[in-house]
C-alpha cells in the first residue's frame, strides 16, 4: 500500500469549516450591501503583482513579512500584503476609466509572513473602502458614517471610534520646534496602548527633552468631552486652523448618532503608517477593547504618488474581518449554526424514490435548503446524521404520508414531531424557525 | 521630482473594474444561494500550501504551471492550482469533524502559469461543488440537477450537458483487450473536439490497430437519441452491468427536464484527469459552444487517497466562472451597468448642507444606493459626473424643494425631470427603475 502524505497546513494558515465560512459569508454580504448603499462599487486586483510595483522602487532588501519570489518566467513577484497599495496601482493604471471622486470597496485576502505567536495569521481578509479624488470633508464624514453603519448592520452597537488628526498633530509639533521628529514621535505615541504613558514619556524625553515630552503627553490626553479635547488642541496649536475647523465640523456632524456607537476625539491615535495626513481613526469594541482596533484608516494626501504625477487625495478605512470574527466569537455573538441546510428529507422506502425526489425538488423550489438522504436506511441513523451536521429539521414521509398527501416534520432540536401537515404548512414550519 | 513606478500588471492577470466586479458578485451570490438550497455548505482553504501536499509525493520535478517557491522559512510552498486537491487535503485533515456524506462548495481563485496566448488567464475563479462519502447514484443525480439549476438561475436556459461514463468505457476497452491502453485512449478521445474524428482515428490506430480504432470510434459516437446511444454502449460492453444500469437510471430521471436544458449521452466525453471512475460530464452553451466547457466534473473513487487510508468516493463539478463571464459578455447577456449606485444627490447650496446630509441618510435608509456630491458645484458638472459613472438618477433639491418639502428627480438616461415628488414617490421612482 502506498505511503500517504500528511494533510498538514502551513503555520499561520487556517481552513474555514462550514460553521465559520457560513458566518463569514453572511457578514461579507451585509458589508457589501452597506457599501453599495453608500455608493461604493467593488473592484478586484490580482493576488500576485510585480514586487517593484507593490514595494516601490527602493525595494532591494527582502522584507521578511512579504511573500516574494521569482515566478517561472523569472519575474520578481509578490503576493499582496494589503489592499491599499494595489488600489493605488489600480487607480493609476485605470485613471482614464475612473470618474473622480471614486468610491470603491475591496474585500479580499492578503498575506503577511508575520510572527504567528500572538494569534496572528499569515493569511487574512481585509475589507477596505476609500473615496479618492477629492479633498472634501464630506468624504471624511461619509467614511466615518459608513464605519458606524457597517458595525450596526453586523449587530455591533457597543463600539467606540477613536478619532484624531495627523495634520493638527504636526502643526503642534512644528510650533514646538520638533516637527523634524514627527515620524519618530508619532510612532512612539502609537505605542501608548501597549507600553503605557510612563514609558511613552521616557521615550519622548529621549527623543526631545523632558519639557517637550510633557507637552506631547498633555497633547495626546483625551479630555472629558470632545469639545474640551478640541479646545486644548486648538490652544496647543496656537489657534484655529483650516484643519481644526474640519475636525470640529466632523465632531459636530457625528454627534447626532442615534445609537450606542460613540465617536471620541483621542489625540493619541496616530496610526503608524506614514502616508496619512489628515484625520486618522481606530475602532474598539466596548466589550473587548483588548483585541485591538477592528477598523482603522484615515485621510491621505496622495494615493498614487508612486505611480503617477497627478495628486489624488483620499480617505479610507479597513475592517479586519478575521480579528472581528475572533472577537464576535469570544463575545458569543456568532450564531451557533453548523450548516445552512434547513431540512434532511429522510429516505425510508426505495419504492417511493420518485416521490422523495419530487419532495426534495418542491422544498427547494419553495426556498427551503434541503438534501435527500442518499440511501434508504433506518430513521435513527438518518436523524443522527442530520444532528451531527446541525440540520434542524427532518422531513419524514412513508407510505401513509404519500397516500394521504401529508408531510411529517421532526424538529430535531426540540425532538418534536408534527404530523399530518400539508406541504405548505411544512414549509412554513421550517421557515418560521429559520428566522 | 521622483521617478514614478509604472503601474503595470503581470501577464495573464487582470484587474476587475466595478462594471465587471459587480456582475461577478451578482453571479456568485446566485450560485451561493442555489448551492445552499441544494444542501451544500461553503468551506475555504489557504491559498498557499506545502508543495508536497498539493503535488503529492512524487513532485520532485518542477511543474511549469505551478506557482511554487520557498517562503521566508525556507518551506517548499505552492499556490493552489485547483480546488479539488485542497478539498481532498481538507477532508482528510478534518475527517472527524465532517459528517458523511459531505456536501461542500468552494468559490475561490486558483493560479496556473499557463500559456496566455489563447485568452487564458493565470488567475481565475473556480466554483466547485462536491458530495463525498457516498457511492449513491442519487448524489450523481443531485450534482447534475444542481448544474442545471445553477445555469437556470444565471439566466442560461440554452445549454447542453454532455454526459458519459468512464467505468463503462473501461469495461468496453477491457472487453476489446486494450484495457491496458485506457489512459492513452481516453486522452486521445478527449481531443476529438479539437482535432476531429479522422485524426483521432489515426492516433488510435497508432496506439492499437485499424480494427480496434474503428471500434473505439464507433463506441464514442453520439446516436440520435440517448436510448440508442445507451443501447449501443450496452451492446459493445457485452450486456448490462451495474454501471450501465446507473447511467440508464440517471438518463431516465434527467429526462423530465421542464426547461430548455438538455442532457446528452456523449460517449466521447472522457475528461483528461485520471481520477474519474464513474460518470463524467462537460457543459456547452448552445449559442457559443466554441468557448469550451463551462462546467465539468465527474465521479471519483477515492478523494483522499493521497492523504488517508479510508476510501472516500464522491462526485463533483466545477464551473469556470471567468470563461462563463467571457461567454456571457460575448452573448450580450451581461447587464451594462457600470455602478451599483442608483442616485447622485446633487449639492447646490452650502447653506442647505444639513438638509443634503439628511436626504442622503434617508435615501440610504430606504434602501437606495446613493452618494452626495462632495462639493457645491454647477449642476451640469454634477450630472456629467453621474453619467460618466453610470448612475441612472440625480436628485436635485434647492431652496424651493426644501421649502416645499418636495424632491426633484432627474432620470439621466431619459433626460427627464420629475418635480414636486414626495420623498416616498422619489424612492419608488428610483426603485422601479432598479428592477
Amino acid at each position: 500500500m502506498n505511503q500517504t502524505v500528511e494533510p498538514k497546513i502551513l503555520k499561520g494558515f487556517r481552513d474555514s469549516l462550514p460553521e465559520t465560512e457560513t458566518v463569514r459569508k453572511q457578514i461579507i454580504r451585509k458589508l457589501e450591501d452597506t457599501f453599495t448603499r453608500f455608493g461604493f462599487d467593488p473592484v478586484d486586483t490580482p493576488v500576485l503583482e510585480y514586487a517593484s510595483v507593490l514595494l516601490g522602487k527602493g525595494s532591494g532588501e527582502t522584507d521578511k513579512q512579504i511573500y516574494r519570489f521569482r515566478d517561472n518566467g523569472d519575474r520578481d513577484v509578490a503576493m499582496r500584503f494589503d489592499l491599499t497599495v494595489p488600489f493605488a496601482r489600480f487607480t493609476a493604471a485605470h485613471r482614464n476609466e475612473i470618474p473622480m471622486p471614486f468610491r470603491r470597496y475591496h474585500i479580499a485576502k492578503v498575506w503577511r509572513g508575520e510572527n504567528t505567536q500572538k494569534g496572528r495569521y499569515r493569511e487574512f481578509v481585509q475589507c477596505d473602502f476609500d473615496i479618492v479624488g477629492s479633498d472634501s470633508v464630506l468624504n471624511d464624514l461619509d467614511i466615518l458614517l459608513l464605519m458606524r453603519e457597517s458595525f450596526r448592520v453586523m449587530g455591533i452597537e457597543k463600539i467606540t471610534f477613536h478619532l484624531s488628526h495627523r495634520g493638527i498633530f504636526n502643526t503642534f509639533l512644528e510650533k514646538e520646534g520638533i516637527g523634524n521628529l514627527s515620524g519618530d514621535i508619532l510612532r512612539t505615541v502609537d505605542k501608548l496602548g501597549k507600553i503605557g504613558e510612563d514609558e511613552v514619556g521616557r521615550l519622548l524625553t529621549e527623543l526631545t527633552d523632558a519639557e517637550k515630552a510633557e507637552k506631547v503627553l498633555s497633547y495626546i490626553k483625551t479630555e472629558e468631552t470632545n469639545e474640551k479635547t478640541l479646545e486644548k488642541l486648538i490652544r496647543l496649536c496656537g489657534g484655529e486652523t483650516e484643519e481644526t475647523k474640519r475636525l470640529a465640523f466632523l465632531l459636530r456632524k457625528l454627534d447626532g448618532a442615534e445609537d450606542g456607537a460613540r465617536f471620541i476625539l483621542n489625540p493619541s491615535i496616530t496610526r503608524g503608517l506614514d502616508y496619512y495626513t489628515g484625520i486618522v481613526y481606530e475602532t474598539f469594541l466596548d466589550d473587548l477593547p483588548g483585541i485591538g482596533s477592528v477598523c482603522s484608516g484615515g485621510r491621505y494626501d496622495n494615493l498614487t504618488s508612486i505611480y503617477a504625477r497627478e495628486r489624488l487625495p483620499g480617505v479610507g478605512s479597513s475592517i479586519g474581518l478575521d480579528r472581528l470574527m475572533a472577537a464576535l466569537e469570544e463575545l458569543n455573538m456568532i450564531p451557533k449554526r453548523k450548516t445552512g441546510t434547513a431540512a434532511l428529507i429522510c429516505f425510508q422506502d426505495t419504492g417511493y424514490l420518485d416521490s422523495y425526489l419530487a419532495l426534495t425538488r418542491d422544498f427547494r423550489k419553495a426556498g427551503i435548503a434541503c438534501e435527500l438522504y442518499p440511501e434508504a436506511k433506518k430513521l435513527p441513523k438518518q436523524f443522527s446524521f442530520a444532528e451531527s451536521k446541525g440540520i434542524p429539521f427532518a422531513v419524514i414521509c412513508g407510505e401513509e404520508e404519500f397516500r394521504n398527501g401529508t408531510v411529517t416534520v421532526k424538529n430535531l432540536n426540540r425532538r418534536k414531531n408534527y404530523t399530518g401537515l400539508s406541504f405548505g404548512e411544512a414549509v412554513n414550519l421550517i421557515q418560521q424557525d429559520e428566522k
